[in-house]
């Protein structure tokens, strides 16, 4: 198949490439001459506009920072969806507003195309090992339309439900995680303040009724567990200030929906205060120095 | 061995009984007679005192509501402590506050015997079933003396750390497992808001960085899990009021400790605004309807 | 002058009296004839839509419930922004969000007109007694053409900055009242369980540190202050409904803005769960019913 | 009258001076000889321990930091309470656990003496200008005892209950005070970042629903307020690390009282970030700076 690949970052980048490598034809373009570049040398070819990008594609598809980056793209001053013709899809795996999702992909509609929305969790690691889950929004056969680059980038591809869903499902898991990780948090800092050690402690929550991802597979407390972010000085992983960004999307969702998000709520704020204090670029694991500020001492510098 | 069983409640009539099983002699003894009766039938003796309960056992076990009544028992009317020789072991399975525990275990001692805490979860299914886990806090020696009696009620046997240790542990698994299970009724509240199938919603996070407990076993959502309380009007399971207990002793650890432990805090007075509206006696995910109140009109009437 | 009065309920009623007594014309519109009626029994005139109460009115002032309402008035069916001729003064004295505020703002310019929002305190006691204080957004001049109505309806005019200004002060105003409240109501709670008197209490805190609205006109505790709601089964006053819907207008200010507003977004789900429970009617103090159940034997029913 | 005045620090120092002025007799102990010759220095005697400064006085007066103090005073190895005659009065002016206070009270009656609990606010300055007010808990006749001193030192004196009372009337005053100083934070950073001026929504807010202490007293937005630590880097005033006390015996407090005091509980925890951010010896309203932080930049630094 024909890709346009609009947006290419640390996710864009692996994931172009494992479209290229399973035999796709991508055509990259970004603000930065260097990401277009890197497709070009996978095999891909450059575009100089995101327009240009989207001729003869079948699946047009953006990685992109906010809601703001995709509606712009869509309908700022390229305005990429009067310049393509009926027919063709659209595929979001950016993480944006569930609303601004929905009427981008009305818009999409009115002009004779179709559009789904197919965020992504999994990180960098699961960009470069072709093993994302990606939560689709949208009709399902327009996912089966796009099954075959999804199959190229991910593992697991679950149909949420119509358009927004798959923002929707994405922001409510990454509310969640971010609870629970506060909670985590939470529970080892009294712990150790009465005198257990974190390993026991992990140990015995994460096979009772406390446990969670955080204990799971990516433990907060430095030393606990090998291979992640906190035992590294809470390098690598998922950035604070990208876990915060999604809670707010959260907050603005539970805020339109009438709902009750108050652990969410504070805990993005905590995020908030954390990045505030320098650890925007830090795994949001390290979330942990706030509750623990005494562990900030024995802190490796991070970038 | 020979062994004392003091507050045979509903966890302690099945763990009187699996000790009996497992070729004990236990003597019981609790304020309402037809727990002691039911000990009797089990093929265990009758005591009309802890006192007398505990005369020429080897192990002491109490199995009580409170640290209030805990305390009564060893120091209160009857002396406990200062009725039995010295080197017996005392175990106490109850969920109390851990400086209590402590306070009393550097009591037992000054007399010449030894404590430990051993608190379970597993609820009255995991008692009757004799796979409770038993968080114990003392000396490793003492736990390794009450082995046989643990393995005949429970299947997971932790040494949690020194006296108390067992306690902190338990209180600091319970407070995560209550922050865990508001933020997954929160996530589910706002998806199901926004059209969510919540089947489709809790498949998605129980596979994603939202999994948790409540996902994997105890899903609050009516209708998403079978055999939970959420989907027979959320009877059956760990009472609200109860693990409105459990949170209330991490809050006054945590204040005791100085640590911060906010989202437990907030969740601690979820569950006390939920047990006065009505639900103490429901199981806990039942915070589900404080959060979806539309719930509730299919709700059948609980005990 | 000749104003055109769109929306007149419990607020409007009054406002338009006061504004015919100061010798205006006031021509009026709601979607309810009795409303209409009670506008021509003071002196008005009647009018069947909007665009027809706006013919020569030298000010157009709106009085609705939500921003949807505003919006649809002056952008809706009728039109209303097409259909008058430039150069008048459109007032708007709803409480809405800041950024529809601003955006009408902006069309109205676009046509020729100039728009002020004047949000109001005082409830309807202000109302009927013209002794309202109205907060103001938008341009100086503007001000001061509305000036005469608007010191025929209140006491206190306040120029808040530019277009928009009225409205986050308002908002900004009323979630700091509700947080305050609601801390209002935890220290009083909090005094009478330990034995206070909430009299004595509340006399002390008016005068120390914690004083605060509440504590000077508003005592939510029952029979501690003669004349206000909590006094007569928390009924007058200002409804819970409204106090919420100020409230999330501010959590949602505050997540646009990225301003952090723990309090104020906790204190918002208090009053959200406190309508869930029946209070919606009751005024806003009646939350002292949600931290101090026992209150709730002793009070009388409410519409 | 004879006075024992045990602790003589910022507060003691002119609580002595004033009631030596008012023609008191003043023995003064403390563990710095240099605030004992302070009270010399004034006109007092000095005491080589507390039993000797209690030697004859008519009114034993604690001035201490925390319970332990006031605990370690009257029982500890000096076991004041023991050496004196009965009949005598003791007044704790601490701020300190109402338990505690009541429980010290009992022993005190063991023993045939009174005690009632007297804790101030008003800070440095009122000390200095004995302008204090005392919030009371005892029996009535004891607190005419100790008005001849209290009038000394104070000017408003207030009988809040019976022992204990006075203590929980301080600290519910003060949680009062420090949520509606984060509640006025929240609202001012929420105004600024809307393109508020702070002074102009400060003024709104000080005259309608919003209004409290800190908007009357205290405002904690640099510059709004001549003469206030907000406008001298947050110096001066009432210490953060003081603040936390305070809220953390309010949040003990409701946990022993089974109320709620969810923003308390928020509250607390900020202002232990706070401090943990380095602002201990800050005013309390610099709380702002963490609602705000863009405002650090402007802050000279403090001690």
């Amino acid at each position: 198949m024909h890709i346009a690949l609009i947006g290419i970052g640390n996710m864009g980048k692996p994931m172009g490439r494992n479209m290229i490598k399973a035999g796709h034809s991508v055509t990259g373009y970004d603000l930065q001459a260097e990401a277009v570049d890197y497709i070009v040398k996978q095999g891909g070819k450059a575009a100089a506009s995101a327009v240009e990008a989207a001729r003869d594609a079948d699946i047009i598809m953006t990685m992109l920072p906010t809601s703001d980056h995709v509606r712009d793209v869509y309908l700022g001053d390229g305005e990429l969806l009067n310049q393509v013709p009926a027919g063709v899809l659209f595929m979001d795996s950016s993480t944006i507003s569930s609303s601004v999702t929905r009427d981008l992909a009305e818009e999409v509609k009115k002009r004779g195309s179709k559009m789904i929305d197919a965020p992504v969790s999994g990180g960098t690691h699961g960009a470069e090992a072709a093993t994302l889950t990606f939560m689709v929004g949208g009709d399902a056969e327009d996912l089966e339309r796009a099954r075959p680059i999804l199959e190229a980038m991910g593992r697991n591809i679950v149909h949420a439900g119509a358009n927004g869903a798959g923002q929707t499902a994405k922001i409510c898991n990454n509310m969640l995680s971010g609870i629970c990780m506060v909670g985590c948090v939470e529970a080892l800092a009294l712990g150790a303040a009465n005198g257990l050690d974190p390993k026991v402690l992990s140990e015995i929550m994460r096979t009772s009724s406390g446990t969670n991802f955080a204990l799971q597979q990516l433990n907060p407390y430095p030393g606990v567990m090998e291979n992640v972010p906190a035992s590294r000085g809470y390098t690598g992983g998922f950035r604070t200030e990208f876990q915060l960004k999604d809670m707010r999307l959260a907050v603005q969702l539970a805020n339109e929906a009438r709902t009750l998000a108050t652990l969410g709520e504070i805990a993005c704020n905590f995020f908030a205060l954390h990045c505030d204090a320098g650890y925007a670029k830090h795994d949001y694991s390290s979330i942990m120095l706030m509750m623990a500020p005494h562990l900030k001492a024995d802190m490796p510098d991070a970038d």
